[in-house]
């Protein structure tokens, strides 16, 4: 059976380890970083600028007005965070045509949707991304619990308007994904094996 | 591996038969029906009385106050409801601390918190709830699609009251649960599948 995974994920979680694994087990490329430099080389826009307008917040212009006009000047700033979300789009699509894979995160799971992929939301308990953040992150270690929590939430905040920004609907709602998968008490094995049995018929 | 499970569940989502196929599987007890024979049982009530409360919404008396006194007056109700719940909660705990189990429904997520379950909630579009209830819900093929989305919506609603008033939580949120499954793409033996691989490490 033809199957293209969309892996959505809380910061911490664990879920980036969950679609590696994924792709791993099911020997199907598994795409994350790869998006990004598949957009730099399509834009011949730097890979900094691209991840970082990838990364932080959506851009909401303030309506500039000039003198007596009441149509907003041409905001180029919009324009160009549009375009590269519209690449990251083509990218992914051109990805899922060819063959079946994992894709991390990127609202594929929405972009994709006319292809029925399995979309699958993982997420934990504040506690436990805590921890893994602190063992996995690189720099968590200096972190104290208090910071890196604030991080967690940061980046979850993040992503969650990114998420409703272009998709319009809001991140991590149940309702859109096949499976949600809380890896508080769950092994990365036992949630890529739950996974794989709604793929795999055996 | 000893394990009791645990599935919540929206009406006309096929939770139910998820339960009963997954005991099935695993060969273990599955509790729906026979915690009300219990509560019978145990508290000489009648079935259809307890059944009632049960099923109902969750009893907020009015403070009734008699003269000038401040102090409400005793509330029969709604120590009976309490009373009722209470009993529930000793069933349900018996039964898990027996033997490996599925218990379906009545918040037994949450009773249970402290013997560590798999919590599962099982849910699916309106749509899917619609079909469902249509083909295998007694009485439900001679009802148009706007009733029976009214009563799915009206259950629901009374389930998530019942659990909240209950529990304090809020019912469906996904951070109470290990694993929720979306039906609608989704077959029972799908279902089972991916939980039975949380359950029996291979």
């Amino acid at each position: 059976m033809r199957k293209v995974i969309t892996v959505s994920r809380e910061f911490g979680s664990g879920g980036r380890e969950v679609g590696r694994t994924l792709a791993e087990a099911l020997n199907i490329p598994y795409y994350d970083n790869e998006i990004l430099t598949q957009i730099v080389e399509r834009t011949n826009l730097a890979k900094d600028y691209v991840q970082r307008v990838l990364e932080r917040d959506t851009y909401f212009p303030f309506p500039v007005r000039t003198a007596r006009s009441f149509a907003p000047a041409r905001d180029v700033m919009s324009e160009q965070y549009n375009a590269i979300f519209l690449e990251q789009q083509s990218v992914i699509f051109d990805m899922a045509k060819q063959s079946d894979c994992v894709i991390v995160g990127r609202c594929a799971d929405y972009i994709l949707q006319d292809l029925n992929p399995l979309r699958i939301f993982v997420y934990a308990d504040m506690k436990h991304k805590i921890e893994r953040c602190r063992e996995r992150e690189e720099g968590g270690e200096h972190l104290t619990e208090k910071e890196l929590q604030n991080m967690i939430s940061g980046i979850t905040k993040k992503r969650s308007k990114y998420y409703h920004f272009y998709t319009g609907q809001e991140w991590g709602d149940k309702s859109h994904y096949d499976l949600c998968i809380n890896m508080t008490n769950i092994t990365t094995e036992d949630a890529v094996r739950a996974i794989i049995s709604l793929v795999n018929k055996v």
